[in-house]
């Protein structure tokens, strides 16, 4: 039995910082492989704690004897606590993808760097910085806090010169900021990617992202009209994971404008965008993202069939009202409601009874919170 | 915040009698919908632990306060647990359909009562009795305890009446017994369905399943040239459910022979033949027994993808290995090697890169116990 034994011997237990839907649904994604998790998350209830050992900050060190390698869903988590884990454990994706993509000045320069397309910035430390940025991208102007922020917090539209003053100081207390050219794009675009320990790289379909108050609303894919976007996002992030040496799911936001795809932003993690996957695609980004780290071969990013993924947002609607449609996958996440909060995801996968336009109105006419669902 | 907590509130704590991996992959199903499980489960460590609280035998009075609604994964469970618990908690599925599972005699009478066709037997309990079933059913004679007895134990093949001696002093211990006519049927195949708690009734295509020393080694669907068995099959199915007005998910085994189907034996619970259903139907048998036993909406059991499932018998392969094999997905249940155990399944969906029968020749090279797989 020594093949099987060293087979089982062998698999790692994943730490992961952070220990949210994406901890809950990557440790779901491990459990049939035999690979357990643990967690790194301070908040009391968190939707992984079903699945694996939630460990608080102040207990890193038991986090670490209790792992063999380290990955992450969260990412704002801080670096000082990735730093003194990473004295005695290796982490995929590797640091500076976690440290860049929490720095919006560092993540345009790298863009910049690669030749990835992105919209104008420039980076706002003082009053004048920000008059200048006007003058030279113009208004509507984005400004954005460098670090932190997520889901549309943190983030100021500039529409006329007269409102600046006001706004200033509301974004004083924020800076380092960075002030982006408004971008008056056609759609929102997504791809997702899982590269491994030798370098291998597979890319998902494109998903189509719609919006609401700054939070992801619901994501198509494949996105329509998307053959030729594919091939640029595809080559963008390949550029973008081979620079920095990456091992995991990485998720790359672009904009959709007449002059082709301009990166928005990187995620080093999986991504609410890719959550389809569980059952759109052949292997999912979690799966894949634990396939990466625990260093086995790669699933097949192949789609299985065209679906819409929802998200619950706030209120959780009537679950047997939900199941009463056709080809809804239901993902609580056991999270309590509360206003802007993820609490699940629907994906709406085809059946022969309905088409998914009205999969997606049955189902917009029981969410709570019907986010920018069309009609 | 009144729809969704009065459908939070709502939901069930299932208790499942049983902690085996058909447990473990019912509460994998129940989670993502927000519905715990507890299991009743008297061995060490149980593949379902990881998902919930395990209570032993001893345990019943607080097994029955920790949960709202009974059903079963195992099939054996005592009948004087189940009669404790139903002194305080409702069971999908109904007593009297694992009443009848666990006694062959009850079984076939319950098939003769609905005109489902039948091997012909005879009951056994004296040495008498076993002369004159090989008279009037022939040789070769199957003989089986009527009760107990699982993936081939308990069972005995007369091929000689001068055999009929040796044999009964291994069988008598073990009446009373079951002689069934010995059937020279072409396959056998198996329909599982699900049966709400306002009866309507869908099944899942057709497995046809191929055993390997009484234990299952795989199973291919939908099973080939079955387009008039599955009438038959599905016919007999709802006969059985209704008459047992049966809830949750069942599953009927079945020879095909030149005379049409005749039933081999139920089993009142999801069924190994159909984890498939976990990739390859829209529903799985998992989910939708879950949903059937909370009394919610049952999903589709449609077909998403032609598949073949794989069991992982005794030794458990190299992990890296199988996942090489494009389209493969692994399930583990954590369990220890044992000979003849059942220690994980293995779902091979349609890829691009490979024909089904090039993934079951890559799988059976590096499975340790090949079981009946093809060349």
């Amino acid at each position: 039995m020594t093949t099987s034994l060293t087979a089982h011997v062998s698999l790692p237990t994943l730490g992961i910082f952070g220990g949210g839907q994406l901890g809950r649904m990557l440790a779901q994604a491990a459990l049939p492989l035999g690979i357990r998790c643990a967690f790194l998350e301070n908040a009391e209830s968190s939707p992984a704690a079903v699945l694996g050992p939630v460990f608080g900050s102040g207990q890193l060190a038991e986090f670490q004897q209790a792992v063999t390698v380290l990955t992450l869903e969260f990412e704002n988590t801080p670096l000082t606590e990735v730093d003194q884990a990473l004295t005695t454990q290796l982490m995929h994706p590797p640091r500076i993808a976690l440290a860049t993509a929490q720095n919006r000045l560092l993540e345009k320069g790298l863009f910049d760097r690669l030749s990835i397309p992105t919209p104008a910035y420039r980076a706002i430390q003082t009053h004048r910085d920000l008059q200048m940025a006007v003058q030279e991208l113009g208004l509507p102007l984005v400004v954005k806090t460098a670090t932190g922020g997520y889901d549309g917090k943190g983030q100021w539209v500039i529409r006329e010169a007269s409102a600046i003053p006001e706004l200033w100081q509301q974004m004083q207390p924020a800076v380092p900021l960075i002030a982006e050219a408004f971008i008056a794009f056609e759609r929102e675009v997504s791809i997702i990617a899982v590269r491994n320990q030798s370098g291998e790289i597979r890319c998902w379909p494109l998903a189509e992202n719609h919006h609401h108050q700054g939070i992801l609303s619901h994501s198509i894919v494949p996105a329509p009209r998307s053959e030729q976007l594919e091939q640029q996002a595809q080559a963008h992030m390949s550029v973008l994971m081979n620079e920095l040496q990456y091992v995991g799911v990485m998720t790359l936001e672009l904009f959709v404008t007449a002059n082709g795809l301009l990166a928005n932003e990187m995620a080093p993690r999986v991504h609410n965008s890719g959550h389809w996957s569980i059952e759109g695609a052949v292997c999912s980004q979690f799966e894949n993202h634990i396939r990466a780290v625990a260093d086995l071969p790669l699933g097949s990013t192949a789609l299985v069939q065209p679906c819409v993924m929802v998200n619950v947002i706030g209120q959780h609607p009537d679950l047997a009202a939900v199941l009463a449609i056709p080809g809804a996958h239901v993902h609580f996440y056991g999270k309590t409601e509360r206003e802007g909060r993820k609490l699940g995801h629907i994906t709406l996968m085809p059946v022969p009874e309905m088409t998914q336009s009205q999969q997606i109105s049955a189902l917009k006419a029981i969410l709570p919170n019907k986010l920018s669902l069309p009609d």
